[in-house]
């Protein structure tokens, strides 16, 4: 099932987008795509809804953010070999967990906004695990017990802040509309091997990353097990893993995003982005 | 004003603290101290309020963080230059950033849980600043009109995940339990100057840290302005600004928490914080 959340910021509607392509509403069903609706047995109950019976959305509404109520945005740094070579790095022996700001989340398609003073904000197309059920010390073996489902992230990144104003990524990573999410939050069983979807990006139509999560260092069970043993993961928190090649920075000359670009994004069954970028009012 | 939680953890309601040392309920005026309420012209209003008339609340009830609804919880890092120089650090020239997770945040005096593994847990007295109103691109001369008031976090580390599992602060930051928030949100107008607070943290008695907010480096004004460059602080958001000397890490030898052992530990005019040490279950 693919869900989703339709509307304006902050007014967003639970919804699933039906196989005919048409959203249909879920308000009746559940408050939101949060705490409660998340967990995998809720979800279950909900793919058995008769589809075809719930309101249809009219219109092309803006979409928001896949998941609702996320009290942590976890990324998970140099977790593609091949990455960690571009940008000079190794592959370190543990996952590197840093944080999101959960303001920087924004729907999938809305405006990238660089922020005052941004030279260098860069791209990343990145698989997002959507926790649906409380975790803490978790097995790898049981740790997908604990999963909604995914989506795809744009894990957006101004370089100079994370790497050139002094200690922790965090400055570079939390700006405003650095974390687009969704369009949709895909169940468990639309996926059939999260270490095997492929994944891209482009700006203004041309091909900047073209991986697959295969290449990933630490996937996705042995993360959800690894990070339930440092804290609690709760419903709602979004996990992002770690971006393929083909990141600006790592480029000769190094490329960034500038007012008027348009990035497309998007992994294999979980759907596509499309951002403009602008500066800052 | 000395605003405060009390109840159960994720049942706590809205109360004050008198100054007859009662603790009046303000349910009746609030569904929570959060956004809206966190406001400052909104706690200017409950600060006319007729103390006396509101319902006194029996007993000695738990107190929970001394704020709800926190999307951020954001450090800086080596900000009191006696500090830097006992973790074998230098001042840097931009405060550092990191995240602790939210779900980090407890009561003031609830439990402090050792996670499993853990074997270098270190406390950090540290004056919080609580976001009233969202800010974004404020300078320094206005930076205050955006903060609620203040409160005691007690910044909890653990050292060895912290810095010796690679990559990142948060690891070691993000703990259940390393959060503990309170008693109070004392609002601005009863702390006449942020940059001059005493501060203080006893473990099983024997005060380890003996401090001063004068010695911070980047102050409260300075560190609001300065991180609403960056990202949106949203009401509730919470800013731990950094730790005076006497951490154990920076002790010869170090010395870190064990289970059995209780921290004390507050700041002037903000209140205290007690917390007995346990293993995980």
């Amino acid at each position: 099932m693919k869900f989703l959340r339709y509307g304006e910021p902050g007014q967003e509607k639970p919804g699933l987008l039906g196989s005919d392509g048409i959203i249909r509403d879920l308000s009746g069903q559940v408050p939101d795509l949060a705490a409660g609706a998340l967990d995998p047995s809720k979800l279950t109950e909900l793919a058995k809804l008769d589809v075809e019976a719930l309101p249809a959305v009219n219109g092309n509404p803006r979409l928001g953010p896949c998941v609702a109520g996320t009290g942590k945005f976890i990324c998970i740094g140099l977790n593609y070999s091949d990455h960690a070579a571009e940008t000079g790095a190794t592959v370190p022996p543990e996952p590197i967990i840093f944080m999101k700001a959960t303001s920087a989340i924004v729907g999938p398609n809305d405006d990238l906004i660089l922020p005052r003073g941004s030279e260098k904000t860069d791209w990343e197309v990145e698989l997002g695990i959507v926790i649906g059920r409380t975790a803490k010390y978790v097995s790898e073996a049981e740790a997908l017990d604990y999963v909604a489902g995914y989506c795809t992230v744009h894990d957006v990144s101004e370089r100079a802040f994370q790497t050139e104003r002094h200690g922790q990524w965090t400055k570079g990573k939390s700006c405003d509309t650095f974390g687009p999410t969704g369009p949709w939050l895909v169940t468990k069983d639309e996926v059939e091997d999260p270490q095997n979807l492929a994944m891209w990006l482009k700006v203004n139509g041309e091909t900047m990353q073209d991986g697959s999560t295969k290449t990933m260092v630490y996937g996705v069970a042995y993360l959800v097990s690894y990070l339930s043993q440092f804290m609690s993961l709760h419903p709602g928190d979004v996990i992002s893993t770690g971006t393929p090649p083909g990141v600006g920075m790592g480029m000769k000359p190094p490329r960034y995003l500038k007012a008027g670009d348009v990035v497309e994004l998007g992994i294999e069954g979980l759907g596509s982005q499309k951002q403009r970028v602008r500066a800052d009012d």
